[in-house]
C-alpha cells in the first residue's frame, strides 16, 4: 500500500468512524432515553444504525410509553452535530459499548452506560484501577493519606479512580498522578464542563496526563441527580473502593455500597472514634468492608505485589534467638501447639506468645484447629 | 433448732469447710502439679481427701514423672496454714472446681484452675461479665475512652474484669467500679501482693466492692511467666473482651486471643492509623475482632438491652417528609427495589440514597439479592 493510498484508507475509516459515531449519538442523545432501554434495542436490532433504520412501529413496541414518545421525539439534530465537533478535537473520544476499548469491567456491571465521552488517554480506562472516594471536606491528615495511598497503588500499578470532587477526590487523583499508573476522572456533567470550577488545573492536568470520562452529553450542567448515578462507572471500572474518611450518610457510603453490588473489594481506613468523618468508614467496615492501615495492606487483599522499594521497606528482618528455634521446630507443615511445645522444649504460655510474634511478624499462619504452618 | 444448736451446727460447718479447704490446699499448693494434673487426680479419684488417702502408687501411676516427683513431695505445712489463716479473715474466700459457686463460665474453658483465692464479694465471679484490656501506657484519650465504656456497661449490667496493670486495665476497673456492675481483677500474684504497687487503692476499692481473684499461692510474686497464664482466667470470666489502644505483639493481644479461643466475642476500637497504640486494635479487627464506637456497639453484639438512660439517647427521632413515605412504601415484608420504586414514585437512584440513610438510622436491613425490609 503506497503513501496515498494509506491516506484514503485512512479517510474511508474516519468517515466510517465518524457515521458510527454519528448512528451512536443519534441514539445515545435522545432525552429520556435511558441506558436500560437502548441496550435492550441494540439487543434486538444489532448495531445503532439498524435500529434508526427500523420499522419506528417495531421499535417502539420493545419501549415503554414514555421511552417510546422519547424515541419518536428523537435526538437534537444540534446536540449530535456539536458532539461530532467536539470528537474531532484531539484528545476526544467515544467508546460505545461496542468498542474493543469499552472497559470489561464496567461492561460487567449491571447497568453499563451506553455512550463514554472521553477526554484524554482512553487505553487508560482499560488499566487494572482502584476508586479512591471520601469526604469534601476531610482533615489534613485524611487528604495527606489519600494522596499518600494513591500514589503508592499508582506506583503498584493501579490506575485511581475518583470523581473530581472537592477533598478525598483530589487528593486521590493528585497521588494517582504523581504515581506510574495516572488517574481518572469521572464527573457528573458533560466533559465540556468543569465542576467544581476550581478543579479547572486539576482537569487540565488528568486530560494531559491521565482521562477523563462521561456519560452524560456536552453542556449537561451540576444536578444532583447525575451525581449518584455516575458513582457507578467511577466504582464500576474498578476492582476496588478504598474510602478515606466519610461521614454516615455520604455520597461517599453510595459509591462504596454500588461496589459491594458490583462485587468489588471495599477498603476502608479507620480514625478515631470521636471523628465524625471516621463514623462511614468504621460503619462498612462493620458492614463487612476491609479495613486497611497502609496501601500494602490494600494490595495484598487485591493480590498484587508491592513495588520494589516498597517491598524492602516491608521486608522483615529474620526472627532472632527463641523465636528462630521455635520457626526452626514448626517446619513447613501444619503443628499444633502440643507437638511444637515439644519439638522446641518450650511452655505452651511462652509458645503462644511467640507465635503469635511471628504471626504478626508474617512467618506463619494460624489455621483451624488450633494448629500453625509456617509461611516464610 | 434453738440458737445454742445453731451455733453448734455451724461450728461442724466451718470445721468441716476447713477441713475440705485443707484438703484442697493441700494438693493445690504442691509445687510443680499443675491443673491438668490435678483434674485428672480429681476426676479419678473423687474428692481432694479421696486423691489424699488413696495409695502413693496408684496416684503417681496417673502423672508424668516430674509431676508424680512433685506429688511425693507434697505441699509445704507452712503454704497451706498460711493460706487457711489468710482464709479465716473476712472477705476471703477460696473457690474450688467443686464449689457452686465456680464460676460456669471459666469452668468451660479448656484449662480451669482447680482453686481460686477471691478477696471481696465472690458472688460476683458469677455475674455476667465483660473483659477490658489494653495498653500499660494509653493516650489520655484511650483511657478516658476505656474508663467510659466500662461506666455504661457496668451500668448495662457486665461487670468489668481486667487485670489491674496500669493504663487501660485501671481505667477499666474505675468505670467498671463507677457503674452499677463492680469490677472484678484477676491478678497474676498472691492476693496478700498488690502489683503494681501503685494500684493499692484501686485494690482496697475492688477488694471492698468489687473482687480480686488469683490462682496463684499467696506470697507468689509478680513473675513474668504467670501474668500471660493470668489472661486465661480474664478471657474466661467475660463473656466478651474488649481491647482499647494496644501495640502490636502486646499482652492485651494475648488475651484477645485466648478469648477467640475460649470462643468468646473479642472487640476492639479503631484509631488512627499512624498510631502505635491502634496497630495491635486494627490487627484484632482484621483478624474477625469486632469493630466498636461505642458501649452501645457492644451491647448490641451481646445482644443485651441498653441501659434506659442510653436508649433514650440512641432513639432516632422519626423519620420525616419523603423518607417517611419510603419507609410506609417499603412496608413490613421484603420489597426489592424496583416494586419500593413504583410504589413510592421514585427513581432508583433516588430510593437507594434514601434507603442508606434509614438502613443507616437502623430502619430497615438490606437482605441478601437486593430485597429490602422494615425493621421497626
Amino acid at each position: 500500500m503506497n503513501a496515498q493510498d494509506r491516506v484514503d484508507a485512512q479517510d474511508r475509516v474516519d468517515a466510517q468512524d465518524r457515521g458510527s459515531a454519528e448512528s451512536w449519538l443519534r441514539l445515545g442523545l435522545i432525552p429520556g432515553l435511558g441506558p436500560a432501554s437502548l441496550r435492550r434495542l441494540l439487543q434486538h436490532f444489532g448495531s445503532p444504525a439498524d435500529v434508526l433504520a427500523a420499522a419506528s412501529a417495531a421499535v417502539e413496541r420493545l419501549l415503554e410509553p414514555s421511552a417510546a414518545a422519547a424515541f419518536r421525539q428523537g435526538a437534537a439534530a444540534a446536540a449530535v452535530e456539536t458532539a461530532l465537533i467536539w470528537l474531532e478535537q484531539p484528545g476526544h473520544s467515544l467508546l460505545t459499548l461496542a468498542d474493543a476499548d469499552y472497559p470489561k469491567l464496567l461492561l460487567e456491571t449491571p447497568d453499563p452506560p451506553v455512550l463514554l465521552y472521553v477526554c484524554g488517554h482512553v487505553k487508560l480506562l482499560g488499566h487494572a484501577a482502584l476508586a479512591i472516594v471520601g469526604t469534601r471536606s476531610p482533615t489534613p491528615r485524611g487528604a495527606a493519606d489519600a494522596q499518600a495511598f494513591a500514589r503508592v497503588l499508582s506506583d503498584a500499578g493501579l490506575t485511581i479512580v475518583s470523581g473530581l470532587a472537592l477533598g478525598i477526590d483530589a487528593a486521590g487523583h493528585r497521588g494517582g498522578l504523581d504515581g506510574a499508573s495516572s488517574s481518572i476522572a469521572v464527573v457528573g456533567t458533560g466533559l465540556d464542563r468543569v465542576y467544581p470550577a476550581r478543579h479547572r488545573d486539576l482537569a487540565h492536568e488528568l486530560a494531559e496526563r491521565g482521562a477523563l470520562v462521561s456519560e452524560f452529553a456536552l453542556g449537561t450542567p451540576p444536578i444532583p441527580p447525575n451525581f449518584p448515578r455516575r458513582n457507578r462507572i467511577l466504582s464500576g471500572l474498578a476492582r476496588g473502593c478504598l474510602v478515606v474518611e466519610a461521614a454516615l450518610r455520604s455520597g461517599s457510603l453510595i459509591t462504596a455500597r454500588q461496589a459491594l453490588e458490583q462485587g468489588r473489594d471495599v477498603f476502608a481506613v479507620p480514625g478515631s472514634i470521636h471523628s465524625p468523618l471516621s463514623k462511614g468508614c468504621h460503619w462498612l467496615i462493620k458492614q463487612g468492608a476491609k479495613l486497611v492501615e497502609s496501601a500494602q495492606d490494600v494490595l495484598e487483599e487485591l493480590r498484587l505485589p508491592a513495588p520494589a522499594g516498597m517491598r524492602a521497606t516491608a521486608a522483615q528482618s529474620a526472627p532472632l534467638g527463641e523465636l528462630a528455634v521455635l520457626l526452626e521446630a514448626l517446619g513447613y507443615d501444619p503443628v499444633d501447639l502440643d507437638t511444637l511445645c515439644l519439638r522446641a522444649g518450650l511452655t505452651p504460655d511462652a509458645a503462644s506468645a511467640m507465635l503469635l510474634t511471628l504471626e504478626l511478624d508474617g512467618y506463619l499462619d494460624r489455621l483451624p484447629g488450633g494448629r500453625y504452618q509456617r509461611r516464610r
